[in-house]
């Protein structure tokens, strides 16, 4: 499957031509950055620090499109928005990692879906959190509030600004969406002092912080006598291009629309 | 609902009479033993620790149906089956955690479930690692043994003779399932010395033994740069008394027919 | 050594008065719940479920300790310092498990052991929290807090109505001693929203709560690419039980003052 | 403090450049390779991917050591005792990361030791690693084998093609050196099938294979009730280099002789 990539000079575009060279049933049929970016005109391969690979940095999407079978993109909404009507024209496959999308950006990806693009959107590309996401909605569905509680505990290195982590709220709303409650009504994220028992039905965040942790989240379901922990460790940063590049192969041949991670895993419906 | 509880005297029929006590919606109607066991005529609770309950141990199991809602049964095959012919003649629940089934006492029991009988039947009646089991066979399948390879952990106390578990295989053939290969020809449970790299493929088991550990167990689904692991921790073995009562509660109004822990779980679609 | 029970109605209580039965040397002398407790006037035996001991509930403090030597005390703040003055007047010997304790509360606790009680207090009464005290104090020795990020999570069944838990307390404690630090002006016990990148040497706490989780503990030693988990988990209460006879059994003609659990089991210099 | 790499171009090497650019205290005076080797001439900065620092890869050490505080190690046993003996003369500090020396070789970095080197040599240069060994064999003392088991469980990537890791040999070690045994006498590496209960006294090892792990060790301490688990992962290669530049730093000013990674972690008592 040929691939162009966006953004190829920068950290998760590189990230994706180093992934792409290893991934069998994949090559990269065009790197592509913003006009005036420095790196035009590099070899793509020499960027990623995997060796000169023939493929010029370019800013002209249309060229890089003719021939290509899908686009990976973790961009801005704008260039999303724009890239998916051309996917849309040529019928190709269009992944997007990109984050941030308000309401009507939302709307004209899934008008370019509808009128022929093959599009893969979610905001965690990395396959073993979307996993993760699905076996915790059905676990809080299977084992009600009155018998577990769930807890949803985070590391990641110290550089991090905020707490809980964008994943483990993911996955805190994946709880409560098992439940059929909201979050936001359900949460505690603060224990200190005299705190009082747990309260039934309650979801619960727990933030570690230290070293150089890229990401560990763990959703716990602890009842009376017994306990399920359901948890997830990345390595490197590297997963969220693999799952992109995955995304990319599964939406290849699939019928026009607007397909999620779920879909990839084969866990939807 | 009003539960008869059969081999009342014993560990689990103790831990059985227990656990109702503590739950809502569920009250001890009967309290059986075989004739000629020395606890008849005492009182259950007492039996139980739970202080006296004027629910006095007898062997008549037909006057103890009579007015009964459902049966517990953790006994013997030869039981089970004559067990469920009488609760397909009242139209009873039946939950059935006996092992050891032969063909023919299978096929006695699902005849029964035919005839009327409201039957939960299952080998491991622990809610935790039948919901574990069905989430890894859908991470099995999700994930794929090109991309992610399955180990499968247990820890058990010190005094178990035998690795790995019972639950550790089941856990390895809902892995297995969840590929679609048959985990004979794909199980690795040794390793030691010169093993060369790991088979893509294949399914590794470790065991730990040590101290009074009661039952852990972890599946974990390794790929590069990220890793699932689904885990359950068993703290005392009140967990399948307790799995009964909540399977005979759900059947309560069901159907007739023959069910699982994953019926009970929702999980069987 | 005649001990008397305080809570002895309660899961603790119950539990020591089933350990001093099993333990050579020991011998119940009294059970004591509070006035109005439904369990007054109960056998004790019963209650902890070995059988009438002939011991009744009660609730007169000073008639149970005429002619105790020492008292097990696993109940609130306010009583353990009320029963630690009346240990003073005595020159009994008094077991302090009791968690939660504020400033002045525990200088009425060294008061009360310079005026004449032999106290043994700890947060966590079992060998393994102790050992693993040892332990993180050497490891914070060893790790700087330029390097090393040190980190706190427990976890407790729902009933706990305090966060951290004392134990959590006694190890950040350990580590700090490591680092020759104050715990009070590093310890970070509340995550949430923005919170800036962590701040080097500081020692972090979180909680997780749920089920019927006796009680785990990990210190988390995390550096630029490695990390280091010192971990214990109680399986169940008996050990804290245990801990607490043996230190009542090594108090016993020890010098009025107040110990720790390493001076109980050697560890201490 | 100037350092010297030798074998600057391979792996280790480059990392060791790599991390002395990120330490502070630390600057790279020279980087050697053998002669002959196609690095030579080339700027070792670029080589390590931080960009050129100006110090070209050379081949003559009596030139590099000029000026030098300390050479870092991880070559061959031949070289590395040839090198402590011209860290001898010039009375230099020499961290050696080689393994696989013979009893002549270590014999003759002991001579090197007491003519003038201050020599810091681990067959681990890991801080936590080394850390775990020591904090194991102190547990094991402590937690004597009647009642507590103790077991090792190692995880690495697809690709190891032995097992267990040396590191969990080496942590097997000094849980036996705590109990005063000898681990060949006592371990148990397979467990299949019938095995019977756990041998008290016996040290197993469990192995995991999976993904890309970099390396995770757990020593487990096991009794009636209570478990203690200690461990270590490592993220990523670079902590042996992090490791042997720490152990130079601490060298720096020590007087001669031949210390171990336990006196770098004031350990050694």
């Amino acid at each position: 499957m040929k691939l162009v990539v966006l953004g190829a000079a920068g950290r998760m575009g590189r990230t994706l031509v180093k992934v792409i060279a290893e991934t069998e049933g994949a090559s990269l049929a065009a790197a592509i950055e913003r006009e005036g970016s420095p790196a035009l005109q590099s070899d793509a391969g020499m960027l990623a620090g995997i060796g000169e690979n023939g493929v010029v940095v370019g800013s002209d999407i249309d060229a890089a499109l003719e021939g290509a079978d899908g686009i990976i993109d973790f961009t801005a909404p704008a260039v999303s928005v724009d890239i998916a009507k051309r996917a849309a024209e040529r019928r190709l496959v269009h992944v997007i990692g990109t984050t941030g999308f308000e309401v009507g950006a939302d709307a004209a990806i899934g008008a370019a879906a509808e009128a022929g693009a093959t599009i893969v959107k979610s905001g965690n590309m990395s396959l073993g959190v979307n996993l993760l996401a699905v076996l915790v909605e059905q676990a809080a569905r299977a084992l009600g509030p009155d018998a577990f509680d769930i807890e949803v505990l985070e590391m990641h290195h110290k550089h991090k600004v905020d707490a809980p982590s964008g994943t483990a709220l993911l996955l805190g709303e994946a709880a409560a969406k098992g439940r059929d409650v909201a979050l936001a009504d359900h949460s505690v994220k603060v224990r200190d002092g005299i705190t009082g028992p747990r309260e039934a039905g309650t979801i619960g965040f727990a933030t570690l912080r230290g070293g150089s942790v890229v990401g560990e989240h763990s959703v716990i379901l602890a009842g009376e006598g017994e306990r399920i922990e359901l948890s997830h460790a990345a390595g490197d940063r590297s997963i969220f291009a693999r799952g992109a590049i995955k995304a990319a192969l599964w939406a290849k041949g699939k019928p026009a629309g607007l397909y999620s991670m779920r879909d990839v895993l084969g866990l939807s419906g």
